[in-house]
């Protein structure tokens, strides 16, 4: 162990244990994860050469083999808990997305949500069985999240009782979805219908793709990999052009809408059904997110804690570089963030399944807000995130852009999260409707419940920016209900700026929609400021659960850093809305100074207990022991370029330029 | 060529050609650099596959390759200038750093200056014949910025005449130099030399590290690849362990310092001298920081001009994603700044040169501002391209991930420039040393004069924040010399509270060192301040050469725009400044979304300006035709994976597991 690191755990004002049990919800969830996970780590089965090392191919071919592996090993443990087969998957190719993940996370629910009793019985054991290894194909080359836009057709021909798929333009190959490349065999594939002349928007339908025995493409099926891309190796995102593919009418998953063997259309009874699962998914991001930062501070953190560099005082030896004020002001915030993702991506879980009983029960009531909710923190929470990694990745000077430090590939396999399930800026304008939605029916004297409650006291608002003077100031910059509150008050009086905005260019002769894109930024920003209110609210709420004095503590600091880095990164906000004032302002700065030395003596322990595992960092620079260049230098030794002493491009290039010059 | 794109051009208020000369630096410079392109772009033996299809060892292979037929063309063709070197260089590895790179960049330069005349007789020929091919090793495992934390020793044996080199610790292997893992056969190593039982710090030696003849690593020295990186995959960044490695007292560089045969150390005359490169460099990054930026807007904003998403009037086509103003927000005041950092870039090349000429007429006067002011503009220029990379990529949607889009390459091989040759919060924290330095002097009564002569007149200024309205009022936020002016005056006022800050720690019994680290956020700030008021006044001083009306009017847009882009981002700074108050920096906000309507039409004329060769960008998502998707498409059939049908991995892991489930 490297004497500076231990030195860093002594300091710890806190007893690490008992804060990863806050952080996993409890002592019995602490305990099941890392049996898990010893689970994984001892089983030579899943050894594995580190993947930096490898081919593209090699890297697919290690990822089907591990795939393979673990779903057999699910089944012998009797592993069914979809959180449990989740711990496990992250373990297997850690926190890699893998080729089978389409098949296990799309394919098998769409199915179970959206197939009749006779497609089950067709379908289900195949599947589960993975004789049938599917995906989920949705967007195309030309077409995202916008889904009327989707070109593909199904066109139903009575004759034959068959659907005719096609894929009419280039744009409107299918395109991005993981494991269609090289690994599933069948595909449920959304198309527009068309039936008795007429096109009934989009559906879902099961295409087999390859032969089932050979897994060579089927007639009329152009398939393959759409080439690397950043991160993601171990993914066969694959594109699809369907050339007047038939499938039988009984394989358009038919639980909700349905085409009668005649041709005729029948309406599906609610559109509300498949609403859930994309709410459900944004959620879960923002707990990935939070694993992301967490990862990303824990190496960044340890490695600043036993690394010395350049002199504070001239003559002594070079300090850790975590004795930097520079050091602490990348690393610490990200870290009180980190924190505030965890306890954020918790309260979405909660969230989550307690709306889903309701909707279970029939009572869609709180699903409105729920899904604006996701789609903004799902942006706010990745956007943050990405650049923290980087921030991470960069704060360990040159080490940082070797895989050996493994931040180079927490970045490539976490950013595709800013883009998937809802681009960010897409996602931020959904939340921003239902914000001028709640407020304008908080104006109109709707009484609002809710997260969005807050918009009811919009009217006491001043909607001109206004000078600093003519606002009494009660805010106490050390009081995190004080904060809650300006927080509040900035997001009511954003989303009032954006609601007037559209209102004005209505004014100005624009139609609504016009309007609304001529305000798009303004709409961006007061979501911005929704999310990082709730945000701030939730990780002063967190607190109040907090029994144990020295974890509340140091979590109470945490989230002071957090709220009042978020004050100075946007304090324009706070100035012109008027809810701090310039020396106000000023005290802030000062403050955040303080509560960095605060947090120093106890910066590895609150790293520490994120408690991930050496082997799911898989990162020299994070190690627990703080070894680093040792191991370092034996990474290295085992590079492939290494192989040989002498490379062959000397032979054949460099030698023979010799006799030419 | 993509009708849209046709369209755009057509919209064009302005000469794009004109513009290219402008950027240029004339019509002559542009001809010379076209000629060079299609030099190397119609060069059959510089042709190659597309790297992200092959492997590490390939793809070093194949740029060995080509840096060999790059160097018998240049000979060849008889080109000699640096620049044009440059020029040609970047065309043969499209922007991405060679294995050679550092042989001509680094060790026949540093031979150049600091050889003798007997070591230039010794050395030149066989490397400048590339039968030496040498690197320069100056970082190791434990030690970057800091040069007296360096611990490689060579120490002199009078008895044989002979330096004795070490790597004692792990710490001390040498670790990043490139070429020095797989290329090179001798290496400039950096470090502490100790003769006559004393240490005399830093100094160069030339070591033999492989055999001439069959290139095998020569007794008692380790060396080898340090792995793969993120990014800078074609170089062998290598590490270098000397064991006891003996070579002869010629080879240490002597033309400055000396150790004589008898082990007398004979000092070198100055220390300036070897200053000047280290500034070049940065001043060359500045420059980089424009290319990779223009090439991300390019290929962004070509993008957005062709793809149809979403819609803003039901019922629509789908429109361009350029005319959502989020996407103009995202990317006009990329376009800005990228033209801004050009300028930028053109002025750092001049300032170098002139003021190389005093330097070699022993003028070192201006020296101490150009190193301070490329040491800010290298971290400003490339901390804000990093990051405006990532902000492109991603606004391509999905296909910003793909390898093909470019995008992740630009970043990876682009994000480096923010660690080395100085890292970045080190090289604002330089800035400030000179700028708080200045400060003083003019508090002293000292007249400053260059650029930051502004911090004369900060007497002028109150130091405590203070409310908006003591401050009068007079800036027009639509009239540039206006803009600077607030810039300035920013800057000043951040210098001012960096050096109060200092001052009360002192006040606080702190020492001068721990009150100058207790203070480095705030000086990071001025640094940055600083900077950004000279890229905003040396984008305004441009526009005063420019004679061609049309061009003057569309930069002026862009040049108003950077600068009130640059006032929202830091809007906290101008109000607690006083320098703005709230309804201007409302007005701003407004005039901002006035300003991307304007340039909507230009856009695409813009990018086109910076003349990026479809080869050099090598974008299916940019190219000139805007034809994106069917190169998509054969782009991806190409990639490996599609090389056969089935993978492997189905006969070996997916059909097998059947049977055991």
């Amino acid at each position: 162990m490297n004497p500076d690191i231990i030195k860093e755990r002594q300091n710890a004002t806190f007893d690490v244990e008992k804060l990863t049990y806050v952080l996993d919800g409890g002592l019995e969830k602490t305990k099941r994860r890392r049996e898990i996970e010893s689970m994984v780590f001892s089983d030579p089965d899943f050894e594995e050469e580190d993947p930096n090392f490898l081919s593209r191919s090699e890297r697919y071919d290690q990822a089907v083999r591990k795939s393979a592996q673990m779903i057999l090993k699910l089944r012998e443990y009797g592993i069914a808990d979809p959180e449990e087969i989740y711990c496990y998957k992250t373990c297997v190719n850690p926190d890699r997305p893998g080729p089978l993940d389409l098949h296990l996370a799309m394919f098998l629910p769409t199915l179970l949500n959206q197939a009749t009793q006779e497609q089950m019985d067709r379908f289900f054991m195949p599947t589960w069985n993975l004789e049938i290894i599917g995906t989920y194909a949705q967007t195309e080359m030309g077409h995202g999240t916008h889904l009327r836009g989707l070109e593909t057709t199904a066109t139903y021909d009575p004759a034959t009782q068959e659907f005719v798929l096609n894929s009419p333009t280039i744009s409107s190959i299918k395109w991005w979805p993981g494991g269609l490349g090289k690994t599933s065999n069948h595909a449920i594939v959304l198309a527009q219908l068309y039936t008795q002349g007429n096109c009934h928007g989009l559906h879902a339908f099961i295409v087999p793709i390859r032969d089932m025995s050979t897994h060579v493409p089927l007639p009329g099926i152009v398939v393959g990999d759409i080439g690397p891309k950043f991160g993601f190796n171990e993914v066969d995102n694959g594109f699809l052009k369907l050339e007047n593919v038939r499938i039988p009418r009984e394989n358009m998953l038919m639980k909700y809408a349905k085409v009668e063997p005649d041709g005729t259309y029948v309406k599906p009874p609610s559109a509300k059904l498949t609403y859930g699962t994309m709410v459900f998914i944004r959620s879960l991001i923002v707990g990935e997110s939070a694993r992301a930062l967490s990862k990303s501070c824990t190496i960044a953190i340890r490695y600043s804690s036993v690394r010395h560099q350049s002199e504070i005082r001239p003559g002594e030896p070079e300090p850790q570089i975590l004795d930097y004020q520079t050091q602490q002001y990348k690393l610490f915030p990200l870290l009180a963030t980190a924190y505030a993702f965890s306890f954020v991506g918790q309260y979405m879980k909660e969230t989550y399944h307690r709306i889903s009983g309701d909707i279970n029960d029939g009572d869609f009531s709180e699903l409105p807000e729920l899904h604006a909710l996701s789609a903004g923190l799902k942006a706010f929470t990745t956007w943050t995130t990405n650049s923290g990694i980087e921030v991470c990745r960069m704060s360990c000077g040159g080490h940082g852009y070797s895989r050996s430090s493994a931040l180079p590939d927490i970045y490539v396999e976490f950013t595709p999260t800013c883009t998937y399930e809802g681009e960010n800026t897409v996602m931020m304008l959904q939340t921003a409707r239902h914000l001028v939605k709640s407020y304008r029916q908080a104006k109109a004297g709707q009484q609002l419940s809710g997260i969005v409650s807050y918009l009811n006291e919009a009217k006491q608002h001043r909607v001109q920016p206004q000078p600093v003077a003519a606002r009494p100031t009660v805010v106490d910059i050390n009081d995190l209900a004080s904060l809650v509150e300006v927080y509040k008050q900035r997001a009511a009086i954003l989303v009032e700026l954006a609601a007037k905005s559209i209102q004005q260019e209505i004014q100005n002769r624009k139609s609504q929609e016009d309007a609304w894109n001529n305000s798009s930024i303004d709409l961006v920003r007061a979501s911005d400021a929704h999310c990082h209110y709730v945000v701030v609210k939730l990780f002063t709420d967190k607190l109040g659960e907090i029994g144990d004095i020295a974890i509340h503590s140091v979590l109470s600091t945490l989230a002071l850093l957090y709220a009042l880095h978020g004050i100075t990164t946007n304090s324009g906000d706070f100035l012109q809305a008027g809810l701090l004032n310039v020396p106000q302002v000023h005290q802030v700065s000062v403050r955040i100074k303080e509560l960095l030395s605060q947090l120093r003596p106890n910066a590895v322990a609150l790293v520490d207990a994120f408690d991930h595992h050496d082997k799911k960092l898989n990162s020299v620079l994070g190690r627990y022991d703080g070894n680093v260049y040792e191991h370092m230098f034996e990474w290295a030794r085992r590079s492939p370029l290494n192989a040989t002493e002498v490379h062959e491009s000397f032979h054949k290039y460099l030698k023979p330029l010799r006799s030419k010059l």
